[in-house]
This record gives C-alpha cells, structure tokens and sequence, in this order.
C-alpha cells in the first residue's frame, strides 16, 4: 500500500505525528502537497476540503489516503495505521489504551497552540500578544507539567519495564513523545530546562526515538521540515517570561 | 455487560456524549459519582485519577468501565461503544468515518469551553471576562458558522439520504450532534436564532434524536442534569454582544 498524506507543506504541526509512524517503519508514502506535478500540491489538499464531489470531506488536514479511503484527525489516522505498521499492541486493550493516550496527546496539543493564539486562529499573533503572555503563564506553569508529569507516570507505571508508553515495544505514542519533548524545547527552552530532571522517563525515551535507524535518518533529512513560526511550536521569548 | 460511567455528578459536560449513547441503547450502566454508597459517588473517581494502584491512570474524566477495561477519552469510550451497542457502521470505513467525525466535535468542544475561559480553567469565568468577550466574537462570528456548517454538509453529502451523519441509521455522531445543538441553544441562543436557518438538517436531526422513545425518557428524567454555569455550555448574555 502506498499511502498519500495530505498536509501543509511548510510546517510539521499535525502532519508531523503521521510523518514520524510513516519513517518509522519505513511504509510507502507521498506527503502530496509538498510535491509539485498533476494532483500533487496544495491544489490537491484543497480540493478535498473544498469540492463538493468529495463525499466524506475531511475538517481539516492532516488526512490519508490510504487506497479508496480518506481518513481525517490525526489520531484518528494512527489508530488506522498503528497496526498496518506495526506500531501498536495487537490485542484490543492495548489498541484503546494507546489511542486514550494518543487523544490526551491530542488535547495538550490544542493547549500548546492556544498560547500564542489565545483569542482567535485567524487572528496574528502579534494582535493577541497580551492575552498570549497570560495564557501561556498559566500554560508553562500548571497544565505544561501537569501533562508531562502525567506522561511520565504512564511510562513509570508501564508494567513491563521496558521505558516505553505501551507494553513492551514502541508504538506511535512514543513517537508522538518524542516529538513533543522536541517541540516544547523549541518553543518553551526556560520552562523545559527547569523541569526536564523530573521527567527522566519522557527524556530517555526522547533519545532513545531520536536514534531509531530510521527515524535518525529520517531528521538528517530534508523531508524533516525545521520548526519554524508558523507551526504549533513557536519559539516567542516573551512568553516564558513571569 | 454493566457498564461504569465515571464522570462529574454536576454537569453534562463530556460525560453526556456516552450518557446518551447508553440511554439510546438501553444499555445497563451505572453513572457512579452520581450514587452513594461503597465504590460509589466522587470518591470512586478520584481514585482513578489519584490512587498510584492503578496502572493505566486516565488524565482526566470521562472514563468507562466494562468488565476489566477502564477506557478512558469520550471519542475514544465511543468508538469502544459503538459497534457494541449498535450505534456505528459494522464495516471499518464507517467506523472510521464516525470516529473521525466525533474527533471533530471534540475540537469543536475545547473551542465552545474556550469562550469563557480562553486563559485558565484554573481561573473563574470573571477573571477572564474581557479575554472571553473577544475570544467569544471571534467563536460565534467565525469558529461556530463553521463548525455547523461543516456538520450540516455532512448529512447532505450523505449519500443514504435519511438525514443521519453517518450511513442509513443512528449512530452515536447522531446523538453527539443533539447535544451540541440543545447546548448551543442555550449558550448563544441569539447566534443560533440567526443561524438556525442555514442548518435545517442538523435541526431535524436534533428534533428526531429527542423524540426517540429511550432519548425522550431520559431528556424526561432526573438522570438528565440540566444545563448550568459549570459545564461546557454556559449562557453569559454578554459574550454574544458585539
């Protein structure tokens, strides 16, 4: 199977998370809007949020197509890939277990964006500047570790020992771990540097995705896209500052 | 199967998306912070969510437990529910579909909550007035329009014709769009007086989803908890005053 991801071309923001279980396990993939050529493009994502022929229109990108089907949300899109790849426990407890947490994954996410866009997406950051620095106070201070501690416990109490989230061996949720850990020291480094000792867990498995073979080759590479101001992690100085 | 509904005994809040789907399936459940008793009432929450026992914690409720399972993620205990209770496409594609739906409504959720607290749930709704009277312009202009609008496309381009989200007959996204419409009444029952017209099938569809027997006996009863000032759905006049 040759799976078609559709996603904005500039940032790793949602798309990111596919784009990590994809590499990983070395699937077959196109990201289409960050090709050129008939039905690549953004032209191409577009039109599936935007034609009225398009019968079961997706909300938003990220969403993959993956031969007749269109699957929209992004954990959505893990819990269809996970075990087409390999990347999540075949028993239907683990299945729930790992897309629970993959949903929490889901909410911080919003949370995290939210602090520079606490008013309005369609609004610049610059014109919702005040409300940011109020809202991310609270952010770096409670709801950031409230999440990360919270991670941390799940791996702590991981019965199998093994310093993954679920069971014995990696899953997307690890890779989507791995990819907030990078985001937040990105975009938080103050915050990330003062609490980083208390989320050994976090931080170890972190490392231990980062130097996956393919996953390793996959961030020396162009295709991953650098963090940038435009994405969900944004790095703005002020917002760490009480 | 009994089920256990964990959820706060004072609101409808994200615990009434699987209040309804057990109540449409006259599923044995018990809402257990609701009783008293032993393993009963607040307590019994708390537990999960604290007691260092319990090896796969949930972030937060609600959460369900069936048989050994404790599932926790609203869209998540859905999906669990679902094809259990005979309230999704047996086949994947429609499952997915729903899932991906119900996804949808969750990230519409965070932003209707998010109009009275836009800087901290920490925080009461007066600490955050003014940032919520410019967040909620910016919701029940643009976020809110959208949102219906989308979910109003949806059953059009259904190709079943029968006026459901998803496929020839009930699902749980059907029940979920209820409960979105009844609670948008009563938070902006202005903006939804204006645009009530522009999205006649989700208000069939809420208008049939009350009059189903099982969903009517519930609505009827003292285990629907009405709309107040603590849950998602708050009616503030003043965040729909341009």
């Amino acid at each position: 199977m040759r799976y078609e991801l559709y996603y904005w071309p500039s940032i790793q923001g949602r798309g990111e998370f596919i784009r990590l279980a994809l590499e990983e396990a070395g699937a077959e993939y196109v990201d289409v809007a960050r090709l050129s050529g008939r039905g690549r493009g953004v032209n191409a994502l577009q039109h599936f949020l935007e034609s009225h022929a398009v019968e079961l229109p997706p909300f938003a990108p990220p969403f993959l197509k993956a031969g007749e089907l269109v699957i929209g949300q992004t954990a959505n899109i893990l819990a269809y890939l996970g075990p087409r790849l390999g990347l999540v426990p075949k028993a239907e407890a683990g299945r729930l277990w790992a897309h629970q947490l993959q949903l929490t994954v889901t909410d911080f996410l919003v949370e995290i964006h939210d602090t520079h866009h606490p008013i309005a997406g369609s609004l610049y950051y610059r014109q919702q500047k005040t409300e940011a620095r109020r809202r991310a106070k609270h952010f770096t201070r409670n709801r950031l570790p409230k999440f990360l501690e919270y991670f941390e416990t799940v791996i702590d109490r991981n019965a199998s020992g093994r310093g993954f989230m679920v069971g014995r061996s990696l899953t997307y949720v690890d890779l989507s771990m791995f990819q907030l850990i990078a985001g937040l020291r990105y975009a938080f480094p103050e915050t990330m540097a003062k609490l980083e000792g208390e989320i050994p867990g976090l931080v170890a498995l972190h490392d231990e995705v980062a130097a996956r073979p393919n996953i390793a080759v996959y961030l020396a590479s162009k295709r991953r896209i650098p963090f940038n101001q435009y994405g969900i992690f944004r790095h703005y100085p002020e917002l760490e500052k009480p």
